[in-house]
């Protein structure tokens, strides 16, 4: 019974109050200065009282839009938009470079840095820039011998300018991006329901006026990511086209809204020496009548689009309140060890402030009690021997 | 050495036990109630004696199989699956729209909102929607005039309503999924073990009957969705498979498995009236034998699927285990907030245990102190000035 | 007046310092342990005074080089590579099974288990590996008869054994890896501005000698990821080449650098008897000059490159260093806890302790308090009564 008498106590500690204007001053300043660095920064701008979801399900579906002409024909979005799928990273053509009916077989290389004057120039199986050297050395033109190749044949000629397919700068994009949020199981469309499908058609994005327009004029992506579309088109590049959804689900639906913004991803390449831009090869395959295999061989300079889709969201949760509402009742604690310092050694009667804050006991006086008289005089003790120790928080003597 | 012994002082907090049943039990009750919340919450069910690593090394191929009938043909993978790399992402074509033979040349708009009377109404250079307008007005049908393009002709005609590929319900998909967590340099694949080659080739994915199969018939998927297969395959959507694996490596390898969810992944875009549902266009090319380049146009509505593989693992460290046992152990004097307030404002006597756990002390008695007689009987007048203010933990007076 | 003289007090804990050898150098000792904790593991190794940026954007061009033989021809990067664009994932082909001029018909099954006597064996309608089953038994070679399928013709053989292109252990990729922190709008790329044009044209990757060159033999990624390229070749598989990014801005920009790893991402499948390797097929698409389609398959095996980026990168911030300054300071204060059990419960002349810790207050004593002799003698009592309660920190009694 007794024992659990013992139990049930409740221990505090027991404090000390300096009823002195500068220190008190001081203290309630430290704990306003607290409080409003929780209520204002960690509660209202941080929103410590919400869970916040940051694995965002996201699908990306963009369609390409525009006609241009390019070396005498009419090209559409199945011309130079590639991979055709509709994903989020695809590829515009502004350039093409062609090489028609390459076939199997030997020819000349076209690059002039394989000129020669003798078969013994060119040494047989060494891996040429359009193909394995033959080992012989055969006219390329009247006046140029260079080293012959076996390769797809004729050899490309990529050191032609080109020009651009400048359409493009008019070409629209249209993004259609769904996201969800699992864990609040919340669901939305970056086609906002208050715009109608009439204005959805006829928009053009715009940061200002139409933000949330999902189509995208390829013109204003290139300006808005802070590039020069006859450069970019020339060398080709990487723009990032960036969704972010940062949505505080306590507001209203209508809030969560998403917010575009625009940046080249390989902004260096711009200024290296070394393969500045973007370019790739691909062949599209054709079999003459008798079964021979030719090819047109294509190296084109393009625009990539990268659709990146980032966001976070956030809904009152008790948890994550409590947590931050005792983190911010205990944080408050901490201005005692600064009001500690300066009571205990800077403010006028530190001493007599020690000598009230700080008992002591020390192993003599341990010695004496444990002898035959225990009822030795305590305050007495303590009054004569006030500890001028301050722990933790007071400076040095 | 005098300073050497200061420093070498051990300083504790003085405190006062209350041997009162109701703060005694209040007190252990919330004791109580703080170790639960960390034995029960953060150590068993957020497992916070764990590392845990989200960055998972993921490597995803697919495979899939079946064969449809469309337009009077037997389809086979290479014709419908897109692209063909088996990649994580890919589309399964159900429903095409094809233009055969396509030439550079000129040809009346298929649209009949370019419908016309005169050439004024065909605005040269303007783009429609199969190339670019030459403003001519020219006869599409013996009573139908259309504006003339410039482009691939004939114009494509998509409005045409075109039967759905019924196959692909019954088409299956094989997943190979291997995860890596490099923290713990742990490896598993969806295959798992315990599996015959047997098993896995006939096995079909069902969330009860076969949660581990990694092969799944598409309609079941489209089941598993929610969606009704005519329907998406007629309009065409995205689809996620997502693969979760949230592991526990304390425990057995074995109980390391992934979990499959499928859920629509442009969910709103059906209920949207701008273009609901997923579709794109690719072009075949061909040559003719005397070299005039020809295509065959194929606007395509598909499910895409996209595979998303998402996990985390925990393993025990020493780290993390004594970080929270100490925020465990340092909370439980949180309590101490809520007893305080009690003690100090609603407990019968409430006044004199204030005068027990605050000691006053105030600037007039400094002055004294500061006096030639130094040994002021400090008993007394804290007992007959004892604080009633009680700071942060006492409210009001 | 008083209400306010009242508010502007300060309250700091009464504390009992103890003079004793033993328990100063443990005290000491567990303020040194915990400050060298957080000056050498928090603030120096986990550099808790940085704010940390995980996102980050990166952009990955890839240019693949090289040119090989595989069946009597000169086999170059538009070839072998898919898909072309240069993203991060591609794949090489190492090995071809070519299936020429399939067209639409009816033709025996290629595979052995589809072999019949009579048309009772081949169930019309039903999927084989190569099409749909017609119900007919027909003679696939003089000695072999198989069920008749429906759909490309002739059928795929896909069990012969082909060889690998061995020149592709020699192929080179190229790799433009430009990164980005959004918050600290950090770029940089990996090609390193220390190396010349020429020396990045030349040089080849070498974790100890080349670590920064951007250009990768096949043949080293596939060694560095512990594989053989022979056995690779023939099965296929998916290496991950992992470019990490972890930088310390406050540092030189020169010493963010990226490091490359290389690893087996389908590691787990090569021991698995179920589809080991990476392999798909695909088709290439012509017309006869009479307008039959038909078409080469491809069953092609090959190694998948997924180039995946990390980093995070952390600067200096006022808030994180404040943060942790005081998480580092409230945390000295834990060390009581071990003291006060050590001082309460095994020191030598612990009761004594005790009875200077803990002041007694019992509900007993309230009622004479409350009774008209307020003055009552406190010390004596508190010295007649001292508490043998620990609280939370003395382990019974």
């Amino acid at each position: 019974m007794n024992c659990i008498a013992d139990f049930f106590t409740y221990e505090t500690t027991k404090s000390v109050v300096v009823k002195s204007w500068t220190i008190g001053i001081i203290n309630r300043a430290v704990q306003l200065l607290i409080i409003s660095y929780f209520v204002g920064w960690v509660f209202l701008h941080e929103k410590a009282y919400q869970v916040r979801e940051t694995a965002i399900e996201s699908s990306v579906v963009t369609k390409v839009k525009g006609f241009g002409r390019y070396a005498n024909k009419i090209m559409d979005v199945s011309d130079f938009v590639t991979p055709p799928q509709g994903s989020s990273v695809f590829v515009i053509i502004t350039k093409m470079i062609v090489t028609e009916n390459q076939m199997q077989g030997v020819c000349p290389e076209s690059e002039e840095k394989y000129s020669c004057v003798s078969d013994s120039q060119c040494q047989a199986e060494r891996v040429a820039s359009g193909g394995i050297l033959t080992g012989h050395c055969v006219n390329y033109t009247s006046e140029l011998r260079t080293c012959e190749i076996q390769g797809w044949c004729p050899a490309e000629v990529d050191t032609v300018e080109k020009p651009i397919m400048i359409e493009v700068e008019n070409f629209t994009i249209f993004i259609k991006n769904n996201i969800r949020f699992p864990l609040f199981n919340f669901e939305k469309g970056n086609l906002l329901p208050n715009m109608t499908a009439a204005e959805i058609r006829s928009c053009r994005f715009h940061p200002d006026s139409a933000p949330y327009c999902p189509i995208l004029k390829v013109g204003d992506v290139v300006k808005f990511a802070g590039q020069d579309f006859a450069r970019l088109a020339s060398t080709g590049g990487v723009l990032g086209i960036k969704i972010a959804w940062v949505c505080d689900l306590d507001k209203s639906w209508d809030l969560c809204t998403p917010k575009y913004t625009f940046t080249r991803l390989d902004g260096l390449s711009q200024k290296s020496r070394i393969s500045p831009g973007y370019n790739f090869r691909f062949a599209k395959y054709y079999k003459t009548e008798n079964g021979q295999e030719y090819r047109t061989l294509l190296k084109v300079y393009g625009i990539r689009f990268d659709v990146l889709v980032y966001g976070n969201a956030g809904k009152f949760n008790i948890i994550p309140t409590i947590i931050s509402a005792v983190a911010a009742f205990t944080s408050v604690g901490v201005g005692t060890v600064l009001c500690d310092i300066i009571l205990l050694n800077f403010l006028k009667g530190a001493d007599h402030y020690k000598a009230r804050k700080f008992e002591e006991v020390n192993e003599t006086m341990l010695k004496v009690a444990a002898s035959p008289n225990p009822m030795y005089c305590r305050d007495q003790t303590t009054e004569e021997k006030q500890s001028t120790d301050s722990g933790a928080y007071s400076m040095g003597h």
